[in-house]
């Protein structure tokens, strides 16, 4: 049976992201130690007992669609309720209404549980918590009163429409129209799609965010108003009453997620006519700032998509582990020197590439998740700072934004290079759908593109989240960082090897990189810096993630860490140096060739 | 239409690889340039009109499997009768069976194509071509007057059986057996699996090439032997007569290539007892010395594999390209300095990310294109010489070893990043089976698997390859890569910037990683070697690839190559010297860690 990473989740969100610290600060009463530890191996056990079954019968399965209406796969619709019922939703909802506020972090490490066991069915949940912060922080009194608890408790899910045919990463073309009505209320009209959990039968109501342009709304990212539009209207007493004019026309044939339903939605394209015609809607926050209300939840969905990764690659790792442990062939001197002598078959595991490949799988995941965590904790004192030291809580808030796009981007290819290697240590079996390997590879895929691709990430770090403060805030994570590799320079353990000048290393290359790029934002050549922003985030996530690990080895003292930290640093952070050189002195051969483009393929 | 890139093919091959000097020599007298573009003309043509339309059809239909019997996907049986009417298969046989002896070169490039239309479908052929070759050296004048006709015309199809369960990577764990008959021919009993075109109903017969053990065989890979077991037992006139005991008894659900049948085949597992029993088979070659003629076909049926890489790679382009030219958003600068004006949206080719995505999948496939066919022309070489002189000859057949693990390793690796890069550029339409971008990256991922794992090439290239004549071999290919690094720092032209110094630092990086190898097994330290296997073999790869590009955008004038040369090596030959630091100081911190592999896992 499949097992969360439990042990290594608690000591990276306690120790390495510093919730033990927080809670000694007071940040945050509600938690404790006992607490904390508590939550972590309840959801792991439900994560392995109850969900990680049925996330293989959910890929075989798939959804039936019939007549507009998506049939889950089987034993889904008792598995969300009873997830819902051991008040798992509701753990990061606000507490007035019903939800237990207990912080981005801990969410973030239940998610990866979550995602280590399915990250098809936590998918949905994802985007309720993202409609239940948009409603929180934007609806009216009356929009919360009706629709919060109920997505608090997982009773209803919430949904995001964003996406259009011609708008995608460019959300400046979108179409989608609404129409005010007298009573206050609107009508939306329009076609969205790759609507996840657009259309289901886990729950009796659905609840649409949705992205659309009044009639007299500028043009552009500036004219887009947010509607809430429920599947049923609630009647008076917030039951489920009349069916709305939305439906699912469609559902997409994927790679991966396929108990996952991705809808083409359709708002206002039933018979009625006039006044009546269109999905009924109501505003979030005000006319024609929809943008802004997406995205005041859009850092904490893009830290949960790198949670996303971070659970698959767990797994992948979690299942690469075991095969090669148990799978023998040949002869391999470590490990199994009596093996040689004997001519008996050695595990895998025995043999150096495989151990390359089993050590880089875990090193990425770690260093995954201990940005990820690093990110959710910002966010988490960002808001304990909040009524206590507004210049502290700003501080954390640029951090948390800094780290978001990295968090998501980093983890997400993590997800997929650790699956494909994955796949690669189990051999041929890798590639037959029974083992399981193949599935997370597919699931995987998926995540570097929604939420915005890794290439928008990419871009926010560099247009947006590097020049923060004028580069203060990246200036104070680099100093926390450089004084953990302080601290371990002065250490001088001999299990650490070079690990010290490789992080070293990798922390001047990430300065010298972002140096640039502030440089070449200053002077106006925005897209000389765009052209490094890919490798720079790899370069940031590698150089950064490094030393984390090496924070959680410092604190630790069996030297299980320090073994790993030091094979992160020696055969993964080396990278660095030619990252920096594509950050720094890449973009004029690729603008030369880029110009190439345009006319014939190069 | 899709279209294989027919210009690229012909340049590398005639240019890069020096197909035209080799003509010039006197080397290929049944070639001329004419005929090669004739060739390879009529090959695209057939592989975008005729192959191509029928892959998807292959992927979505899959195979339908009952009673032992295997049908094929709409439209492949006619598709395969007209490519072997068209004389395809016979390309590079020999031409006392009716073969054209065209040569390895043009057999990869023409191969190219068949998997830049069908991976699935070129698959079949390619383990044809093994057999034809296995039975060609090794096979008795009558087994080769039976079967070579058969088999190089296409009429018969063959397969090679050499995976059991618990015999991978690793086949002296072989334990089919086989018992001599009195007539001179054996009975094969055993399982094999992962058996490619193992059954199917392409051809009236099937013929397997079965690695078993004599009951007499020393233990090990020594005591292998390799037999012909035909589907139906050739009558006197050569017709398919008697059914033979041999049946694919299950096939498997596979991540890819779901139109290539990848079966469990029973030998000798019939009702009949007694001296009758078991699959008929003949002895090829000599007993015991199976994995020998095993062996001779290994190297082009690695080498082909890598074409599958490349033609995947190519397609995996093609659609990119396109939809980067046709799919708008947002406003780029570059390209469209109009449209921001207008406030219309770019083609997300003009962004400077996407650009950088296009240009490495580009660059990776022209360099894993010009390894590969530089390998097949080494081939050929060696052949031509083989009369004429026994030094040259030796010289080239050392060289086309050296390759065979690179071009198989670095072309096949390079597929699953060129496909998955593919994905991304088409956003979320990428992850949308009928977009046809995730169906290449799903049948990508086997190629690194099958045919010895990139591992077990790396491991390859380092312990067997880089040692030949003492080193003499990589010395001699190195010698020629400097002279064109030399040539392009000569030339000093403006157009490709910094590419001479980036090669050089390449080649650098190359021959310190050699020289440590070296030294570490002439040391007897060959887990340290080891342990730098993978990282080795893409440095090798990126820096003998990229100087290759500049060999070709020497010899051209437009510029165009130079352009997507100077951005490989600028971008991504500028990796290597991170991947020197893994070779050379990686081992020590692998092996630290990898010792605390054998308890639990790190």
């Amino acid at each position: 049976m499949p097992q969360p990473p439990v042990k290594d989740i608690a000591f990276t969100l306690r120790t390495i992201a510093g919730l033990d610290a927080a809670m000694e600060e007071g940040l945050f009463p509600e938690l404790a130690p006992d607490l904390v530890e508590a939550v972590l191996d309840e959801a792991a056990r439900f994560a392995a007992e109850r969900m990680a079954p049925l996330d293989p019968v959910g890929d075989r399965q798939g959804l039936r669609f019939e007549n507009g209406a998506i049939t889950m796969p089987d034993g889904w619709k008792e598995l969300y309720r009873d997830w819902t019922a051991g008040g798992w939703n509701a753990l990061s909802g606000p507490a007035a209404y019903g939800g237990q506020e207990l912080g981005t972090a801990l969410a973030a490490a239940v998610a990866e549980m979550w995602n280590h066991a399915s990250m098809p069915f936590a998918l949905g949940p994802l985007l309720t918590v993202g409609a239940v912060e948009a409603l929180d922080r934007h609806g009216s009194e009356e929009l919360k009163r009706v629709y919060l608890e109920k997505l608090v408790s997982g009773a209803w899910m919430g949904t995001m429409n964003l996406t259009e045919p011609q708008a995608g990463s460019d959300l400046a073309a979108l179409r989608s129209r609404a129409e005010r009505r007298d009573d206050g209320s609107y009508r939306i009209f329009g076609q969205k799609i790759y609507i996840t959990y657009g259309e289901h039968d886990l729950t009796e109501n659905i609840v649409h965010l949705v992205l659309a342009r009044l009639p007299d709304a500028p043009a552009g990212v500036k004219g887009i108003s947010l509607f809430l539009v429920p599947k049923f209207l609630p009647d008076e007493t917030g039951r489920p009453g009349r069916r709305n004019d939305v439906v699912c026309h469609s559902i997409e044939h994927k790679l991966g997620i396929h108990a996952s339903p991705t809808c083409t939605m359709l708002f206002g394209e039933g018979t009625v006519v006039g006044e009546e015609a269109g999905a009924v809607g109501w505003l979030v926050g005000e006319e024609n700032r929809g943008l802004a209300c997406m995205f005041t939840m859009m850092n904490n969905a893009r830290l949960m998509v790198g949670m996303e990764g971070v659970g698959i690659a767990d797994a992948a790792c979690e299942k690469a582990f075991a095969y090669a442990r148990e799978r023998h062939q040949g002869k391999a001197t470590r490990l199994a020197p009596s093996a040689e002598k004997s001519g008996a078959m050695s595990p895998i595991l025995g043999h150096p590439d495989i151990a390359r490949t089993l050590l880089t799988m875990k090193g990425l995941t770690d260093a995954s998740r201990a940005i990820a965590f690093c990110c959710a904790m910002a966010t988490d004192r960002a808001r304990g700072y909040q009524d206590r030291d507004a210049d502290k809580a700003r501080a954390w808030q640029e951090r948390a934004n800094l780290l978001t796009p990295v968090a998501k981007a980093f983890a997400t290819d993590a997800a997929c290079d650790v699956a494909s290697l994955g796949i690669q240590v189990h051999g041929g079996m890798g590639f037959v759908e029974e083992t399981g390997a193949a599935r997370l590879m597919r699931n995987a895929r998926i995540t570097p593109i929604y939420e915005g691709t890794n290439g928008i990430q990419a871009i926010d770090l560099v247009t947006r989240k590097i020049g923060q403060s004028g580069g203060g805030a990246v200036a104070a994570l680099f100093g926390e960082l450089d004084a953990v590799v302080d601290e371990l320079r002065g250490r001088n353990a001999p299990q650490f090897g070079d690990t010290a000048a490789c992080l070293a290393e990798g922390m001047a290359d990430l300065r010298a990189a972002t140096d640039h790029l502030l440089e070449r934002l200053r002077a106006g050549e925005t897209e000389t810096a765009l052209a490094g922003a890919t490798p720079y985030l790899r370069l940031f996530g590698l150089a950064s993630g490094g030393v984390l690990l090496a924070k959680g080895a410092l604190a630790e003292t069996s030297g299980e860490r320090a073994a790993l930290c030091r094979f992160f640093a020696e055969n993964l952070v080396v990278e660095t140096g030619g990252l920096r050189r594509k950050v720094v002195s890449g973009a004029a051969s690729l603008a030369a060739a880029h110009d190439r483009l345009v006319g014939e393929p190069v």
